[in-house]
């Protein structure tokens, strides 16, 4: 029997996913789980494109071109102008999903061996994506103490060597809800302009910001590094349509973009029927957004209280997204993750967490971390934070 | 500005899709295209999936799981087991088309440098994927005056090296229509059992076999190697649903299922309504299916006649699937496609060809030779067989 590759060996499993055979026997034991492990926000598609969805009425459901529905990337320009991101129908490449923006530009701006700083912890799939294209990822890392603020330009700089090619940043953070202020900003472009780096910018949860003292900025609004960027986007979060899978690869970078095609065709095209609804959903009242924007507000103000209400939990208030990165009083959150859908309940009831170790390149790093998505409702959270808890008082390596 | 990688570089553009730009460019000229170049089938989606679509009754369109939906990847087992192949569902990983399930098999299987041997002419995307991957492709040439008849197992074993990791193979076959023999097949297990290799397949065109003497024989009917054995799937041929991107990777061995999986977790899923859409395409009514053959297995005669019939063109007759390789009287191919796109038109008509280089590591082998797809009617494909006369006599570079 031929053996899988050391590149499939090496590929870490999702920390938000690996433990989802955990949680599927939990379930069938009748426990109920709550999912704070995942990003699948429990909030409504907008209507507009769920009755797009319905009055869909094609015989035929064919390719779409591979780098998106024209009406979708001209309509998305308008979308970014909101923003003050002035981009043209052409620097925008449909994707299925973030996810694979991230792939492409790491495949077609990068080469085996090639270094990518990132500051950590970070969205654990970068570094699938990085194994993926053979590309080594340098970590910067961040600390919950600071509150997960931009490491010193001096610590970049120690990174940088003839093979770095790029700086990836997560704005605002996956998975601690940091935004990056003009500052750090800032710092980013001058480094990127100084060393001629590609600046990969995930911004899928630009819509998200909190802080009405640090307003988003997108990489897009540095000035000087127009060819430097590229943006990663996606509709699954602002528009909570996660399992349509479309997404964005955004560059004024013309060389990148041909190189980025190329993949583009060779996965033919991405899904039809999620760009008509992305699409529809460009159309989505102004209530739609402010309605789910300040249901999040709400729910992480409850959150943070919450968890820090708790005896030895420690997180920082998120300024965005819908994460939070908490430090529990525990030897191991990787064993108290597992621990919890495994070994407890609490009135039948118990919580999926996603074990910090796995959002930084150095697991130790994060070994008393979680990250706690609160895409939950109220309901929900304050019974999950009462489950949280109680399985912190009956957990047998409680380190307080 | 930072360049793009060496990656980005050496990947081809597709051969079924390069032209696009020029294509467009005839069409807003107002010239009628006829697309012989992709595989993008007129045939309707089954009525029963079209409406599955419409009852889509949702109000979030959430996140599947990474390997796909549970009661869809249950009745593929039994769809599978109208073919004599059986796996469970737990052999099933539900992929974004049958494309990823290509990149995610040599991801999982292959590292850097290690060599598959693929028989060509072979589906240009391979090569694509190969390069995704670092992976080496070493072809072995079939060629058209053989009827594209598999080489013979010598020329299989003076490839073999220490990296040699697998044999791929498509049958039926695209570009070319072949199908393997009994006895080509049972060479292919050989080699695979001899050398302990990978035997990655792909059987995305099994319900279109033409041949009453040769039956389609699948990578799972061959005894001894069922953990060698990935088999790549993907409905959009088979139900004309090709935008849904919905495909499969099936595998009994455990250690690649396992890898697999980890570049499926990282993309999170294979998207939502697509599979809602397969799976109801699953109980499309026999006459469905049996409808569609009959058409393609006319479309098939009348094609491969006209192109017989023009001076100095020449396809043999394909047993499988929906296209052929037509050898044509021209300096090059891809010349003579761009021309016809670019410079000529009849009746205000031109016709849009994949040329042959493509489909070769060695893009002269197929410097004279076209990939057509029969996926138009009976009517658009005299009319497309009129222009190709039409252009071959008015073509500078023919050479007769």
């Amino acid at each position: 029997m031929p053996k899988s590759s050391f590149r499939g060996e090496i590929m870490p499993a999702s920390p938000i996913r690996k433990l989802v055979p955990l949680s599927d026997k939990a379930k069938e034991q009748g426990i109920k789980v709550y999912h704070l492990n995942i990003g699948q926000p429990d909030l409504p598609t907008p209507a507009i494109a769920l009755e797009a969805l319905r009055n869909i009425d094609r015989t035929t459901l064919e390719y779409s071109p591979s780098d998106g529905i024209k009406s979708y990337r001209e309509k998305l320009v308008e979308y970014y102008s909101r923003f003050d991101i002035h981009v043209a129908a052409e620097d925008i490449i449909v994707t299925t999903g973030g996810s694979e923006a991230v792939l492409f530009s790491f495949m077609s701006c990068l080469d085996s061996g090639d270094e990518i700083i990132v500051p950590e912890p970070a969205y654990a799939n970068y570094m699938a994506f990085a194994i993926s294209s053979g590309a080594i990822i340098k970590a910067i890392p961040s600390t919950i103490e600071e509150g997960f603020a931009l490491p010193s330009v001096e610590k970049f700089e120690a990174l940088i060597t003839e093979r770095t090619k790029g700086i990836l940043i997560c704005n605002p953070n996956n998975p601690s809800g940091y935004l990056y202020s003009s500052d750090e900003m800032n710092l980013i472009r001058d480094l990127v302009k100084k060393y001629d780096l590609f600046l990969f910018s995930d911004e899928v949860y630009r819509e998200f910001c909190y802080s009405s003292e640090r307003p988003y900025i997108s990489s897009f609004h540095l000035e000087g590094i127009e060819e430097n960027t590229i943006l990663i986007d996606s509709v699954s979060k602002r528009y909570s349509e996660c399992g349509i899978r479309i997404g964005a690869l955004i560059t004024k970078n013309s060389d990148v973009r041909k190189a980025v095609m190329k993949f583009c065709q060779a996965r033919l095209s991405p899904p039809l029927i999620g760009q008509l609804i992305a699409e529809a959903s460009l159309d989505a009242p102004a209530e739609y957004m402010e309605n789910i924007y300040s249901e999040y507000v709400e729910r992480r103000n409850f959150l943070i209280a919450g968890i820090n209400r708790i005896p030895g939990c420690y997180s920082p208030m998120p300024a965005g997204a819908f994460y939070t990165m908490a430090r529990l009083p525990v030897d191991d959150a990787d064993k108290f993750c597992a621990w919890c859908l495994s070994d407890f309940s609490y009135q039948n009831q118990t919580i999926f967490m996603a074990p910090g170790s796995g959002f930084y390149t150095k697991p130790e790093l994060g070994f008393n971390q979680v990250r706690i998505a609160y895409v939950l409702n109220k309901t929900d959270l304050a019974a999950a934070l009462l489950v949280l808890e109680k399985a912190l008082e009956a957990y047998p390596g409680r380190k307080l």
